[in-house]
């Protein structure tokens, strides 16, 4: 096995059998939170006058490491086994280069460079390192998989946020009408009125704007009562929509243990091709783990690797 | 093909396939936005001061754009392929300035003529312009689909808005109680005592009126929890119910596929029944692609029409 | 047809098909929204003051109404076609006055002759004429599905609330612990920390009672977080539980029809049938309907009734 | 039947069959409830300084009991018919003391005995005695089964929470960006807007941090509408867990029924397997009724116990 497909094995997340890879795992995502730990940390300004050099230190450790990281997920890329994509040495490469989370990786580390080079607002620059956050993504399968149904679920929920933005405006037109008297300072303008109705349909209620005339307080009564309906749709299209979908890859990868099963056996090589097939789907080990148990239990197959450490038995 | 056809299929929302289509569609979405954002604009006193004249001009020019739109759309309705419903001049016409999306547009541009002709207050004027915000809908089937599934399960919704209603009622006779003798400005009468126990049950909380008494917060703490319950529900049913809905179109739309590809070819016409029964069954074309794709595959279908253009091969 | 039996269908709520029945439903629920809207502007103290007379005027005929509808409702009880229960004079109508509608109706008219008798607190007696309100669920199957599925699904809701209950002691402690030596007249005691804690919990947040110190925030926090995971599951809760009972009953409403449609025919008592497995079944016509009709076409059933006024062909 | 025996059905939750077994689940529960209340009341100075003595004596009372009921049950634990797990009389007993239960009945009574022995800041202690809250969790198969679905679907509610902290995080920055030059005491630094968002996102809304310039509003209402749809979700997640977990254990139910009638008899014996079997699944006996009853009807089975007391009836 060659170094890049060590450090290959290595760097892919969730592969429990690879040794180094569970560590890495953990020290990878240790950072990445001790880095969100540490933005956050330097906005106060004791903090920030306190420890300014350990804060420095820690920043160039940091876009060290992830750099580090960086070329080295760039450089063993192509043992990506995804159909031969990533497969050629430079093409490979640079389709690789444009994957969102090789754009997360190097978003996570552009901004300091660029930041040495030309003289960058430092506040800017926090929130561009708060980004690193995202490259959490990669170590949850739930986070991906929320992901593609929040993408496909994504016309349902627009047409709620245009259903809740009609009404929003149309109420604060209203609520600008019966309160722009009676509180012309709170009640100015629409746009007033509209921050009113965003806080009120989505039950934040502040009590910064109140309505104090009954009419406004009509208007705000339904706004609120039609408001949660519209505004907590969304949510509801998601869980649905995730059930859903987790339901679909379950069935898919049914399907691809029966295939596998066909032939009265679960070799080393099929286990593989299962892995492999989980991993695309984007689902966990516990949700797969019960289903193959079942198929194997009702096909009385015969097992050729070990449960462990999924090496073969021949 | 005529002139009227023309302006027809170009008039229709959502026809990729049709030269200047989609450049209409965007140039009216747009303009209905910004006239949207006139709206709001205007109501700030220092915008209004310095752009009286911008406004105007803007006002006068959407009209006469919304009003060529309104004449061109009922001339070519005659078009609508509907089992002959709009078919005939006249009655046809007729018909079709009485379906809501006609009503929708002539509510656009009547307030403008109307305040022409009479002296109308210039606020009444402006609700009645923001209402060309629903012009949109005609874009998205998503929110045609949203809006028939309010209209389908709009019996439990208001069965749970008139749960809540009898919640509230009672609340606020029971905080009443609680709490006029302690705050009687606050809780001077029942209508007070209702504005809170709303603004507590759709836990928006302003804060501007908050029982004091024990009995009076024990009666918010359950009114809290219990309404947050009811108040939320119809957000689940629009949520079950849209779920269901589009299951429902799409294997109303799979049946229509089976039909069609029964004879084994996929020609221009059958393209163009499969188009109209997707357009009237108010599903998008993502969400009919792959039933489309799957059934042609499982049956080995042979396609008669260009995949792109939708045009005949033969 | 008797006199009682005419009374027995017109008071029955949602026979369209009976002449007075229809309108009887839109007085008598006129009348109930009227006393309640009565009751909301009495608490008024201007308005109590100015119509006084007029106020117990509508009250005394409010009560000769609803007893008259009570004693009819009584008398002609025993044409309930409900397997035998309520056909027997007195015991059935002794039957009839322990259902929870027939004591919702005494409800309501009670507590006026109890306070002719006694001298009752007007307030109290306020909140009993309010529960009047409850007559109006009479008018609504939806009302009583929800009613039903509610009950359905007390178990779980009732966990979801003992865990949240849990949950808002438990921080309410720890919120006490640190907001106490900062705040001690807002946070005195438990008691105090679980109103904010059921009021942070439900998202009413009002701000009357708001954590200052660093570990009471991160309380607050953690508490919206979970708590709205928790407060909002009832809701849920309900709406799958509603729309499973909604699909179970069609299913049986759905197999009413099977059975009634083998012979091919569907006769005037056919239709009765029918109908009072629907009214029994507590479905809307509307959503039966759509059922019968596929049915019907289905299997080619030859009609024998007129489908707009139920009555036989033969 | 042993003393051993008795007790263990005395003490096990749920027996309705076995004499002084509800008693005694409702004197437990009573005792339990009125522990969370005392302490609750003791927190209030004036009720702690007029009863203290009282309040001691009942802790005492409480503690004994809890401990008597605590070695009752590590005694009896070894009549668990649970696979023989808790059989043997030393390893059983250890086993039963790591249980989760058992560790709930021991932190309710451990704190008072280490309190004697060291001295514990009293407060600390309140918190610990409120935790005998837990102990409540046994008598409800529906709590059990809520925290069983809560486990399952850690991941995606996990995810869920990783989105919307993320969310939080990135808002915090830009409100601490368009506000800190607006309301420097306000938005003092990062955590200071970071409280706001989750303030925000929750929809707790408390008003004690209000946005006052454009941006910071704009990024606000986004945070309400965004954040309501993913602070949701995890509410989403466990209502319709909850309902597949509960399909699935009816379904299993009903298999294990399908076997134990397979023979065409209900014996006493088969009852007690179903028993059993409705309790390890964590189902209330309303749930299985329906069950029971319906596959009892369709198999015509020859029933050999009694329907009420579960006895042979041989």
């Amino acid at each position: 096995m060659t170094w890049r497909k060590r450090i290959f094995e290595i760097l892919e997340a969730g592969r429990a059998d690879v040794p180094f890879a569970r560590a890495t795992d953990i020290a990878l995502m240790t950072l990445i939170l001790l880095n969100v730990f540490a933005v956050i940390l330097e906005s106060i300004p004791e903090q920030e006058a306190a420890y300014r050099d350990q804060f420095f230190a820690f920043e160039i450790f940091s876009v060290i490491i992830f750099t580090i990281e960086y070329f080295l997920r760039v450089w063993s890329c192509i043992e990506i086994d995804h159909h031969d994509r990533f497969r050629h040495p430079i093409r490979g490469r640079l389709r690789y280069l444009l994957t969102p989370m090789a754009l997360i990786d190097l978003v996570a580390i552009l901004p300091f460079y660029l930041s040495v080079i030309f003289a960058v607002d430092l506040r800017v620059l926090r929130v561009l390192r708060l980004l690193r956050i995202f490259k959490l993504t990669r170590y949850s399968s739930a986070i991906t998989l929320l992901l593609e149904v929040l993408r496909e679920e994504v016309r349902p929920i627009l047409a709620a946020f245009f259903i809740s933005s009609l009404l929003a405006i149309i109420a604060a037109n209203f609520a600008y009408f019966a309160e722009h008297a009676a509180q012309p300072e709170k009640f100015r303008s629409i746009p007033d009125a509209l921050w009113w109705a965003v806080i009120t349909m989505t039950t934040v209620g502040y009590g910064d704007v109140v309505p104090i005339t009954p009419f406004g307080k009509v208007i705000g009564g339904f706004l609120g009562i039609i408001g949660i309906g519209m505004v907590a749709l969304p949510a509801g299209f998601l869980a649905s929509g995730f059930a859903t979908a987790l339901h679909r890859r379950k069935a898919r990868y049914k399907g691809m243990v029966d295939q596998v099963l066909a032939n009265g056996m679960l070799s080393a090589d099929d286990e593989k091709i299962l892995e492999r097939s989980r991993s695309e789907l984007g689902l966990a080990e516990e949700d797969v783990e019960e289903i193959l148990e079942s198929e194997i239990q009702q096909r009385h197959v015969k097992i050729d690797v070990c449960p462990h450490c999924g090496k073969s038995l021949a």
